[in-house]
């Protein structure tokens, strides 16, 4: 999947926690995940996160059922994001070269169940930067040296640094240490090829920043300003909800400022929700 | 005049380019242009920046007429903002401590004329990273060296850093070179404190980004995803319409997000032009 320059927009609209992206799943049916991917597609998105839970019940079939349905629709990148290895084996077999396992981290059945799926597929997988217990490390010190265990543990396994994607996981911006936690994002990804010793691409989930807020306009504001900032730090990839038509205008400017892509005077009405 | 944090507003709105302010000038008016200072104010400012041009005529009565007034309207500091060293003499004895000059450069002339006022009236001063025939350096390393360049030529006049504001010089989004400079615009501030030995402060206009631009829409668009990533990168003042709320909203996100303030919803009422 070839994902090189700054800042490319990951959808995370299809995702199993939408009340109607939970009903097509439960009912197998696949109408409102296919208008979902059309919008997506529509709306600018460069690849797609399918958040399918943990999908403890026919892991196989569902997967497949949601693949297949998605393909018919795309072939844009998908991001097969579930910790079920049984699901992403699924996923992995019917788009082999164009997902992207979601995820692995130091946690020890992951390192043993998950990342192999990497090296047998020779896909990109996505690496969340958490401590073995799954806790987000607070400090930029703390949040260094967990990106560079992560780094070790996915190298030990044999599998090239080109296929790894960092995650150094946003918080939401109601947390009492957010602000540092979220200026240690920015740092991270700025240092990440001088901590690693090589280029590594980095990901990050702009929804969670303003997680638990009620206003969709408050919720906006934020992401117009973090996701520039995420841009000149060198982010890869923003995973988001690309119906947040401002912040898709965000990214675009952004990526224009930065020299990504050609200057032209944006459309006004993108930047209207 | 107490800037130490990021990134605060400087109106620019009170500006000798805009026909209602030119007429005031010409007039002697201070009706309008005490309208606009009460406009900046109730929308946020924390400094305003008076752009009075060279005023060849009548520079002292101009500058002196146009302080009194907004002065009777506001004690925010003030940017005292002409080429001409006897209208800044007289901005400057009448708001000794809250007035900051704006500017000089390399320029023989304003290093000859303007500079010795910062240390007679014991006034901040903003430099311009421009060359000695005031032209914007292109490249990150050009920009690097003048801005030393310029630091020197203000300490050598015995002038404290904590006093010097410096101006990278943003440049029009359609000029042919601008991403690269304007992104080395953001390295620069970046790097200052260490490329210079001592924090120095520093400030960048805003609306030149959009410059040329014919949709007040598409001029905030790139001002709203320019703005996170000077204050991401350290900027201390913007100086900018503060008439453009979404703008003023990515500044207040932006420093929520930095924790430069603390952390709340943004009114939404803030995005909307």
């Amino acid at each position: 999947v070839g994902f090189n320059r700054t800042m490319l927009i990951v959808a995370d609209n299809v995702n199993i926690l939408r009340p109607e992206m939970a009903r097509a799943m439960a009912d197998m049916d696949p109408v409102p995940i296919i208008q979902m991917v059309r919008r997506c597609v529509a709306a600018g998105a460069q690849a797609i996160d399918l958040n399918l839970g943990p999908l403890t019940r026919a892991p196989r079939e569902k997967m497949t059922f949601v693949v297949q349905n998605v393909r018919s629709v795309t072939d844009l990148p998908l991001v097969l994001d579930t910790v079920n290895p049984v699901a992403l084996e699924a996923g992995l077999s019917l788009c082999s070269g164009t997902a992207i396992i979601n995820g692995f981290s130091l946690e020890p059945d992951k390192l043993d169940r998950i990342l192999p799926l990497a090296g047998r597929f020779d896909a990109d997988i996505i690496g969340y930067v958490l401590d073995a217990a799954s806790r987000v490390p607070m400090t930029e010190e703390a949040m260094m040296s967990t990106a560079v265990d992560l780094f070790e543990a996915y190298t030990q396994a044999g599998l090239p640094p080109g296929r790894l994607i960092l995650d150094p996981v946003v918080v939401p911006a109601t947390w009492p240490d957010s602000q540092r936690h979220n200026r240690g994002v920015l740092s991270l990804i700025r240092q990440l090829p001088e901590l690693l010793g090589t280029p590594v691409r980095t990901i990050a989930g702009i929804s969670n920043l303003s997680s638990g807020g009620q206003s969709l306009g408050a919720k906006i504001i934020l992401e117009c300003a973090y996701l520039p900032m995420l841009a000149a730090a060198g982010l890869n990839m923003a995973l988001m909800n690309i119906r947040h038509r401002p912040a898709v205008a965000a990214v675009g400017a952004s990526r224009m400022l930065l020299g990504d892509i050609p200057f032209c005077w944006p459309d006004l009405a993108d930047a209207i929700e």
